[in-house]
């Protein structure tokens, strides 16, 4: 989560949302992605959404069974949509999105089988954002 | 949506689930795209997903506020958080989706402002998709 929030970091930097994603297999982070819909002009380039196509790619595999995606902020409904899509069995997320997050609109876009962890790296997840926000009122 | 159906021929003939999609602006059509994840390996290249990202680029802009989207099936939940996020006001979808369309999973991921019409070339959006489940049993 660590890496993730490094690319947050980059994010912010950017002046993009400060939300980074990755996605480690086996062991191995494989893929490394940060918000990017300012920069790409493009309101669908999430992290995830970037992250997720990106570890497609080096896998040659348009499903991901055996990686875990560590994301600072819960997944939109997009992003949960994709997730799904690629068959990941295990999410990790920073902080909770009440207004955007998936689970404000459904509990069911996951399988049983999906294991989803919260609140790592919770406090540093969030501050970033805060911090963002506040110098970019919207 | 004839156009929509006709990208969806172009997938049936790839080989892929024969969904099309179109995005009109100012009754000019902007970008036409068909479902690619066989041929592009990856599980998120819906036929709305890669029309959505083609119009952005053809107008330079993330949000596509002048814009309707032709689809042939009912979108999905990820294809439905891409359209919010690029604030699509006008969706047209031909048929149903009743395991996936994103109706099955929430009714409020649009605005209230948003329109959505169905049943446009129902039956031969159906039929394009029957037909391939039918010679390509899963």
């Amino acid at each position: 989560m660590q890496v993730a929030l490094n690319e947050a970091r980059i994010a912010m930097d950017k002046g993009e949302i400060p939300i980074g994603a990755i996605i480690v297999c086996h062991d191995k982070i494989i893929a490394k992605a940060h918000n990017q819909t300012e920069t790409l002009n493009d309101a669908t380039a999430h992290a995830e959404m970037l992250a997720i196509t990106g570890a497609m790619a080096t896998l040659g595999s348009k499903y991901l069974k055996d990686c875990t995606l560590y994301v600072t902020v819960e997944p939109c409904l997009m992003c949960a949509g994709a997730i799904h899509w690629a068959q990941i069995p295990k999410i990790v997320y920073g902080t909770k999105d009440r207004k955007k997050g998936y689970s404000s609109y459904s509990t069911k876009i996951f399988s049983q089988k999906t294991k989803v962890i919260s609140g790592i790296l919770e406090k540093e997840s969030t501050e970033i954002l805060s911090s963002f926000f506040k110098n970019n009122l919207r």
